[in-house]
């Protein structure tokens, strides 16, 4: 194999800043900032696969993304040296070494995004880049409450998704959504197998006509049907979402097997 | 009475990007830019008091400030017409008439300042311009503990003011140190009726030092005999900082017999 040692680390980032995840022409992507980091201290090129891409202004408190190396590494060294090369809003909480298998991406059980809305009059400053204001004296949670239930379980998410990935289907699956209160408002927690591009914000966006009495909950099985996005609300803003977790399948034998038959010089 | 209406606003600031509190040539303070909103929306110079100056990069959750005016207006559109022109940095968290005699600085009982620190590995992204980064593996809660006491109560502060405030004496009473664990690290509370300039965060800066073993508690004593700022350990830096609380007597009879008697119009 060429290059027979592969890790997976695990990234927050503060996404104010930034174009997003992935690498693209004239911007400044997270993506970039990393495998720049990467090659500087590996004096190669590295690519780095990640569990999803985040859109301009997302947040992450738990992105995973993967590579390889020809040679092996610490893993403590290589998360210390990348936060010291890295800007102070990338952080990598974690790195440890994955088993050839393992793909960011495909390996996937399922993702956790949370939005989180900010419902009273003035927001705190601290908060200002994280949560989305809505100050509406109709905010209802009962209805935002009631809507949810349309959300999980299997759908076409045709409404809800925006032109951009290239995907041979629509349909998608939400195993929960929830409302969690917290300080200044709420949170929502959406599980899923997969997302489609936008597929939380316009989501959110709908849901904050319901809450807001702007649209009704009884027309959210017509939305679904007509397959269309401009029926659904617009995308609610970048900055009240993050990707929260990425979950796996548990270490598999072969991938202790494999922890377990690394030089003693990767464990220091 | 040249201006019989006075106005108290409790105010939340991240101060990362400014001078400080107090206006001063050729700088970004948070003074001036409430001060010019006032101005905009009265079209007079209006000046500002505040319980206490804050140094550049040091936040503030509760900052109090009043100021007089020759009209009556309206708490509530007052809030909202600032916030409307303050960046979202600084937001206004509530306005009151306030009784003639009040004045933010004289009329506080006590004030509070917290002191953040982040412990752990790799500070979150999110908290990154609010925690004082501190990594090592001496760092002993229980020798912070310890040292808090000598810190309580009245004595000569000297040693931990920095030269600048025109203060007649160094003497002050901390009324409560507090350690209250919490996400990544822990927060100190400290709470007095006067603080002298620099004084947390001096403070903090020898805390430290015992707290990873590079004083011994037993030196304390002799570092506040000594009334000698250069004994003490350096100043913690400012991000960790807020002013958190200022404390003034309950409304009294006056100020709600005054809040009483405004014209309605204020009251909407």
């Amino acid at each position: 194999m060429d290059k027979p040692f592969k890790y997976r680390l695990t990234i927050a980032y503060d996404g104010t800043r930034y174009s997003g995840w992935q690498i693209q022409p004239n911007s400044n992507s997270i993506q970039e900032m990393i495998e720049k980091a990467l090659q500087t201290l590996f004096k190669r090129p590295i690519r780095l696969i990640a569990a999803g891409r985040t859109d301009a202004g997302v947040h992450a408190l738990g992105q995973v993304a993967h590579f390889c190396l020809d040679l092996p590494f610490s893993c403590d060294r290589l998360s210390y040296a990348l936060n010291g090369m890295l800007p102070h809003d990338i952080r990598i909480k974690e790195c440890r070494e994955a088993e050839p298998s393992f793909h960011a991406q495909y390996s996937a059980l399922s993702k956790e995004y949370h939005y989180h809305l900010w419902l009273e009059k003035t927001v705190d400053p601290f908060y200002r880049l994280y949560r989305h204001h809505v100050c509406d004296s109709k905010f209802s949670f009962s209805q935002l409450q009631e809507a949810l239930p349309y959300f999980i379980g299997t759908h076409d998410f045709a409404t809800f998704a925006n032109v951009g990935g290239s995907v041979a289907t629509t349909v998608r699956t939400l195993t929960r959504i929830e409302l969690c209160p917290q300080e200044g408002g709420v949170r929502l927690e959406f599980e899923g197998e997969g997302f489609l591009y936008k597929m939380v914000r316009n989501i959110v966006g709908t849901l904050l006509e319901v809450a807001t009495g702007r649209r009704r909950v009884e027309e959210i099985p017509h939305l679904f049907a007509a397959q269309d996005r401009r029926q659904a609300g617009p995308a609610a803003p970048p900055l009240g979402l993050f990707l929260a977790k990425v979950n796996y399948p548990s270490i598999s034998l072969n991938e202790e097997k494999w922890a377990n038959s690394l030089p003693v010089s990767l464990e220091s």
